[in-house]
C-alpha cells in the first residue's frame, strides 16, 4: 500500500475526483443525458462535470454513448462495474453520517484550542 | 448530498487528503513519533506530513501528545473516532483490489481509443 503501483491507488472515488460519487448517484435510475445531470449537479460548472465524467468513463465506471440523431443526443450510463462501487462507497458514508456529531464537535475544539493558543 | 452541508462533505478521507489513509495504517499498532512515521512514509515531505497530521487532529482521527522531555517526544495516537474509520475503508480497499485488473484494462483501452482517435 505504500507503494506508487499498489491497487489503493487505482481507487476511481479516491483520485481526487469529488463529484465522482454525485454523479454515481445521479446514475444510479438509469442513463442520463448531460443536460440532465446538470440539474442536480449546478454547482459543478460544465467543463468540470464532463471532465470528471471522462474521469470516469477512463476508469470504466461510466460509458458514454452518442446517437446520430438531430440535435445530438449522448447519454451516460454505469457499467456493472461502477454500480459494484455502491456498495462500499456506501459503507463509509454510513460511517460519515454516524459520526457526523463528533467531527463537526472535534473541529469546533480544535479550532477553539488553536484561538487561544492552548 | 448535493447540498453544501452534508455529512458526505465531512468525510476525513474524502476531504482530499490522500496521505490519511496510510498514516492510519501506520498507526494501527499503537502511538508512532512523528519521526517513526516518517520511515514508511518517506515519499512524503516533512512539510505534507505534517500538514495531515494537523487535519486528522482537528478532525478527531488522531490526538497529538507533546512530552516534556530531553529531547522532545511527540506522539500520535489512533482516537477510537479513527480507529472505526478502518471497516469502512477496509471495504473500499478491498474493492479497489478486487477490481483493479478492471480498471487498468478499461484505462488502457481508454487511452487506446483516445490515441487512434476512435
Amino acid at each position: 500500500m505504500f507503494r506508487p503501483e499498489c491497487p489503493s491507488r487505482a481507487l476511481p472515488i479516491r483520485s481526487g475526483d469529488k463529484w465522482a460519487w454525485l454523479i454515481m448517484r445521479c446514475l444510479e435510475d438509469g442513463p442520463r443525458r448531460f443536460s440532465e445531470l446538470r440539474v442536480p449537479l449546478a454547482r459543478v460548472t460544465s467543463k468540470v462535470l464532463v471532465e470528471s465524467l471522462r474521469a470516469m468513463e477512463r476508469d470504466g465506471i461510466v460509458t458514454r454513448t452518442a446517437y446520430a440523431e438531430n440535435p445530438p443526443r449522448v447519454e451516460y450510463e454505469l457499467t456493472p462495474l461502477g454500480r459494484s462501487l455502491f456498495a462500499p462507497i456506501a459503507a463509509v458514508c454510513a460511517w460519515t453520517e454516524e459520526h457526523f456529531a463528533e467531527l463537526l464537535d472535534a473541529r469546533a475544539a480544535y479550532e477553539q484550542s488553536a484561538a487561544t493558543g492552548a
